[in-house]
């Protein structure tokens, strides 16, 4: 009964007699079915069983949480499960990057502008267009060294 | 033998005969063993093939790419997996929405000081110390809207 009075929620799907020493009762609570089942349906139980004995016991809830995670991204994206969610925000990074990079030339160039006060200088509109972003950088970054 | 001269990594390694439909042979060929090998030990052949089951054929290339992506992190990191990459990613984003917002105070706040001409409002130094970020962010914001 891994300790409680009825048996884990593993140990009920799986209809097997919940021991003491039973390694997912800790994690399987029997009032949650719904987490064994969809860690079940994704990874089996004979892997999760075979991954947390591999870990010491201070690690497995951490463990468990990370794989419940995973199996609830895998069966909301069957194709591409949390590589989908690393993917997207891998995007995000790179139109931070290029944001944040836009901004300190904008910086530059208006720090530049005061310095040399030359209004010619930054005439460039800074359009958030993503499409633009690129080419617009290039072009800033061409002037800022052009008066270098 | 899933239509090539001997049977697929999946098959061989499962000991059984790989059969012209076999579900496995179109992605796991021969010479690449450890590919099938390592989501078989994350999520178990039988998981595999009914995921793969439930996919049409054309998308099926792309959720083996992902579970091998999936099972190697998993391997490298057996208490996060794929969820330390999202968790480190989630915090990068955080860093850089948070420099974003200071480049954009500071833009503002140059502009201000431009059309002011008011030497004394933008004595703040722009400090990268993640540390201080978000103190001088709000110190930045307190003095624009103290001006307006």
């Amino acid at each position: 009964m891994g300790g409680s009075s009825s048996p884990c929620a593993s140990c009920k799907l799986l209809r097997r007699r919940c021991t003491k020493d039973c390694i997912f009762a800790p994690y399987f609570p029997p009032n949650e079915p719904h987490k064994f089942a969809i860690v079940h349906k994704v990874f089996g139980a004979s892997n999760i069983s075979k991954m947390l004995q591999e870990l010491p016991i201070q690690q497995r809830a951490d463990a468990v949480n990370s794989l419940v995670y995973e199996a609830n991204a895998r069966m909301r994206d069957p194709v591409y499960g949390c590589v989908g969610a690393i993917s997207f925000l891998q995007n995000q990074i790179s139109q931070l990057e290029m944001q944040l990079a836009m901004a300190q030339a904008e910086i530059l160039c208006i720090q530049m502008q005061n310095n040399n006060n030359n209004n010619n200088l930054c005439e460039i509109q800074i359009n958030n267009n993503d499409n633009n972003l690129q080419h617009e950088y290039i072009s800033l970054l061409q002037i800022i060294n052009n008066t270098n």
